[in-house]
Formats: C-alpha cells, sequence, structure tokens
C-alpha cells in the first residue's frame, strides 16, 4: 500500500522570531494563514487516505503537530527525542511502515516547500510511486526541472531513460551545491535536475541498502519499530547521517544491489527555509516589497517586511532598501535581507545576552 | 525683575514615533527620564524663581507641561490656540511680563537642546542680564562658539567689543545657513557664532521694536496681555513672522532705535531635533550604535536605536548601519539616518493611508 512520510524536524531558526524553539518554521501560520506542514500534508491527502500519512518530528513538537493535523492518527506521529540527522528520520518511519505492512510504499516528502501547480506533483508523485511499486530494487529520487542556476541545491545528473516511464530517468551520479559557472553550465546543458530531497520507494528496499551501508543503524531501527518503549535508549545514540551521502550517494555508485532513478518535478519549487525565500510567498506591494500585516512604506523597495506585532501595531519604513524586518509582539528584528542567513548567530547573541525565552 | 520664557511649542514630528500630535517632542521623557522641557525650566531656575519662568506651547499641552512642571503658576502657562511663528511667541508673553512689571528684563529660552556644563550657560545668561539691564536699547542675543563648520545653524557675525562684559560685542550682522564652504571659512575666522536663537531684553525694548516695525501684530499682543479672554479672538489672526526675519535682522541693520548686541557662549550645544542629534544623548554600546532600551546587536555600527516597546520587548539587529530603528507598542520604524529628517512625510503617509491615531 501507498505511503506518505513527512519530515518535519528542524527548528527554522532562519525565520527567527518568526520560528522558535517552542513554534518552529512548520507549525507556523505563513501561506495564507496555513503552515507549511498543513500544506505537506494536504498535498499528501491527494495520495493517500490519512490514515497513511506519517509524520517524523521532534518530540517536543508531537501535541502542536496533533493539533495541526487532527485526521492523522496520533500512532503515525513519530517524534525524535533528539535530532539524529536525515537518515534515521527516513529509516525509523520505513522500519515502522514495514513491521504495519510488508508491502508498504513510502512518498518520502518535506515540508520546507511551496510546490505550484499541484497537478504536476501529483502526477510525478504518481509516476514515482509505479515505478517504486514495479522495481524492487529502485531507490527513486524526485528532480526538480531547474528554472535557475541555483547554487543553493545539489544537482542529479540524469542517465538513460526509463523504458514504459515518460518522465523517469537513471541517475549518473549525485552532484553537491556548484558554483555559479557549474550551475550555468548545468542549466544549459538540460542534462541536470535539482535534487528536492523528495524520494519514493518500498520500505523494505530502503532498508535492505540499509542494511547493506549501515548495519548497525539498520538493526537499531529494526528493533525500535518493533520495540516503540525503547526510544528513549536507541534514537539518541543512532549515528547522525544524511541520506544523501550515506545511502543515495552509494547506491548511485553501485555499492550496493540497487539503483538510483530519478522522475522529474516540472515545477514552482520555492523553499521557504529564510526570508529571502518567504518574500516569495507574501504579497507584493508594487514597489518590490514583500509585506505582511499593517505597513506603510515611502520611499522603500526590495525589502522584506513581515508585521506580526501585537493587534493595531504598524511598521513603518522610510528610505529603507533590502532590509529584512519582522515585528512581533516580544521582538523587533532589523536585518538587510543578504546577511539573513546568519539570523541562527543573532539568535544565539540574543539566547545569551538577553534571555532564552526569545529563542 | 528677571524672568525666564521658555517656547515650547512644536510638536517635534522629527522624532516620530516617540513624538506623536499628543504627545510632543518637548514632554518626552528623552534624557535619563527627564523631558526636554523639564530640563529647560531646570536651567531657568538657576536663573530665577519658579514663579518668574512662563512656558509659552501649544494650547494642547497645556495640562501635560502643568503636570510636568507643578511649580510653575498656572498663570503662566501661554498656550497658543494655533502656531503663529516666533515673533508671536516671543511678543505675546513680552507683552505679559511688560503689563506685570514694567521692568521685566526676560530671558527668552529654547526647549529644544542639550546644554552642557551648566555653569557656563549661567554665566553667560547673567552677563547677558546685565548687558540688558543696563542698556534699555539692547536686544542681546547669545552666541554659540561654534565647534564644526556646521550648515544647519544660522550665523552671528562679531563686531567691536562692548566695554565691560568680557563676552559682550556688538553684531555685525546675521548670515542665514550657510554653504559647507562659507562655514569652514566661518569657523576659521573666528568671527562668527551660531545663533543659538536665545536672546535677552528689557520686554519695553523687544515691544518698542515691535511697534516700530509692526505696529499692528504690537496692537495686537498689547490688547492680548491686557484682555486675555480675546486670546482665541486675537491669536490666530495675528500675522505669521519670525523673530529673526522681523525683528532681530532690521534691528541690526540700523532700522529702529536699539541694536544687537552678543554674549559668547562656550558651550556643548546639541539640538535634540530628529534622532541624529538624538543620538548623542543615548548610550554607546561601543560599537557605534547609540541603544535605549532591551537591545541585541551583531556586527552592526552607527545605528540609533530606541525601544520604547512593550515590557520585555527586544529589539534585535544583525549587520546594520547607519540605520534608525525606534520600536513602540504600536509603531515600528526603520529609517536610515540619511533619511530621518524627511520622517515628516512617513507620518503623513502613515496619516492617510494607516490612521491618523498613530501621527
Amino acid at each position: 500500500m501507498r505511503y506518505v512520510v513527512i519530515m518535519a524536524g528542524g527548528a527554522g531558526t532562519r525565520l527567527w522570531p518568526l520560528s522558535r524553539a517552542g513554534q518552529p518554521k512548520q507549525l507556523l501560520p505563513i501561506v495564507g494563514g496555513r503552515s507549511l506542514l498543513r500544506i505537506a500534508v494536504d498535498r499528501g491527502l491527494a495520495l493517500v487516505p490519512p490514515e497513511n500519512i506519517l509524520i517524523c518530528t521532534n518530540a517536543a513538537y508531537i501535541d502542536q503537530v496533533a493539533a495541526e493535523l487532527p485526521e492523522v492518527p496520533r500512532a503515525n506521529l513519530l517524534g525524535e527525542p533528539v535530532g539524529r540527522d536525515s537518515l534515521n528520520a527516513v529509516a525509523w518511519p520505513a522500519a515502522v511502515l514495514a513491521e504495519r505492512d510488508p508491502d508498504a510504499v513510502i512518498a518520502q516528502l518535506t515540508a520546507d516547500h511551496v510546490i505550484e501547480p499541484l497537478e504536476r506533483f501529483h502526477a510525478a508523485m504518481d509516476e514515482a510511486f509505479r515505478v517504486a511499486e514495479a522495481d524492487p530494487h529502485a531507490l527513486v529520487t524526485l528532480g526538480v526541472v531547474p528554472t535557475e542556476p541555483h547554487v543553493g541545491y545539489g544537482y542529479l545528473h540524469q542517465g538513460a531513460p526509463v523504458p514504459g516511464y515518460p518522465n523517469t530517468v537513471a541517475v549518473r551520479e549525485f552532484r553537491e551545491k556548484p558554483s555559479l559557472e557549474v550551475a550555468r553550465g548545468y542549466l544549459a546543458s538540460g542534462e541536470y535536475w535539482w535534487n528536492s530531497g523528495m524520494f519514493v520507494w518500498r520500505a523494505d528496499t530502503l532498508l535492505n541498502q540499509v542494511r547493506q551501508l549501515l548495519p548497525v543503524t539498520y538493526g537499531d531501527v529494526i528493533d525500535l519499530a518493533k520495540h516503540p518503549e525503547k526510544l528513549e535508549a536507541i534514537y539518541p545514540n543512532l549515528a547522525k547521517n544524511s541520506i544523501d551521502f550515506a545511502v543515495m550517494e552509494p547506491v548511485s555508485a553501485g555499492k550496493t544491489d540497487a539503483h538510483v532513478l530519478a522522475v522529474a518535478l516540472p515545477i514552482d519549487w520555492r523553499d521557504v527555509g529564510g526570508y529571502a525565500s518567504l518574500a516569495t510567498i507574501l504579497t507584493p506591494d508594487g514597489h518590490g516589497n514583500s509585506v505582511e500585516g499593517l505597513v506603510a512604506n515611502l520611499d522603500s523597495t526590495r525589502n522584506v517586511i513581515v508585521n506580526r506585532g501585537a493587534a493595531g501595531h504598524v511598521v513603518a519604513t522610510l528610505g529603507c532598501e533590502d532590509l529584512v524586518v519582522v515585528a512581533t509582539p516580544d521582538v523587533t528584528l532589523v536585518v538587510p535581507v543578504a546577511d539573513a542567513d546568519r539570523i541562527k548567530e543573532l539568535v544565539a547573541q540574543v539566547g545569551g545576552s538577553v534571555g532564552a525565552e526569545y529563542c
């Protein structure tokens, strides 16, 4: 049977002070009042029924996630006692599902993106499911068709087409984040897709790869799936590994009995990791600013202004360019867009000098 | 007898959103919790007793002024129904005092500045009082000894020394705000002082000049002093004139029976008109920022950050340079220091697009 597993683990510090340690990015009302997790689950609900959706998140967020997703059974909310990187957040749910359903096929999705149009996304996911269901040696990754020479993403080098699946190819190689020059070459060649971090595979296929590559981790996650009461004992001791480095790259290099295929995702794919990307989903004001809430601008352009202050609070800017301005009831943030990737450092300073309650 | 009259009329829009239509700049707690008006009156109390201090302000602020200055008799608070420029804010109190005391000598002071050290200020004012008391044809102005080629002030060209008064000279000419090149020449010559806008004169001497130069205004302010109940009828119909253009310049040019003298004010004289100047009285943070309230900065320099938000509110900046950031419970303002002189335009826009209640 088909399942959707959504990874929603990180705190999303880059959206502080909207996001906080106790209010993670995925649970913020961010796009028309909906959270990224809610949107990701709604995307998944077009593929599978709610009882076939699993969420892997931080244990601290489980109650908030349950409130946000009332239709998802509580037993499908997997809470990590501590973050142990993406391999474990993928292998643990796979082991849980394999225990429940030996024929489980999993679409492993993220909750960090806005994806449009949904029809194309669902069509690509359906093709990926069909590929994985037909080939018990396939790890299927989703490759976003690039629209710019983005240096913030990894790339997939496309190989031979897979007969019978019009949008599926073998993956020749995974490529790490490139230089701008290299990225331009990738884009011009038409042979590269962005590595979306979304996958489809049979649970047993994925677990077999983990068994071959990381037998200790394999034993631990199988043990954990059979004995959920051991969570606190096992999970913190899992080795930190990323799914890309630990599984996808060695498998694509032929180190196991499987191979990597990729299905094209011809979609508008916007990461909502930080303010620069959040800007793309806020309201444009006609002067190049992206705004939310009660805002007054004069001679200001290319700013990202989010006003979630107290009721009636106004954010007013004059002569500002390329700034992020965020107002919340207890924190005001001002940072140039170019420095917004460093907000984590500022949060650390606020935590140390003002108080952890603001972080 | 000696009197002090303090002009405290303007709303101080350049300090919005700290100042508002109903919360004028002079009444804001701004220097160690004291308002500029409170500080100006305290300076005056070293010269005269509280019953000899008059305040000329906007009628709308009279109750706030009375609360701020409990020791000043209510009859000494003159409230303009509408602002009619500086000549009337000077001539009206002079007429009121001349009616009470035919020998009144007035020190006409402002409430826009931080002045240090006070000892020098008081010594200069005492000399100016003595000059005015001895010469019934003297209009005495106070000339701040310049420390930089400031282009935002008018200048006084010093003439011959006045025997018997070591710091007093005749004024050869008033000069309007100069270009930077001209201001540098003034500073290098040692012959120019800044026009402080502070004066000392006998009430009858000043009124005699008004009579000779502006007989209609003279008749009106004398009428008003004798018949306070006519305030609403007379005041709005007074002609708008500045004391400099209408009186000081023609008198210094020999158009009347008086002459203009100047006493040197060798003081640190800081206008608190806007955020650039407010910065000089806030707390330096060691990185070139001037801050007030709970502020966390990372790699930020030369900013003016005033946090008067709700209790516990934090203002955090990262990578910011030369910005003014002001947080209040209902307004957040962000503007480059270089644009802070245009805040009035922004306030007008906020009033039009968001609501007059924020202005």
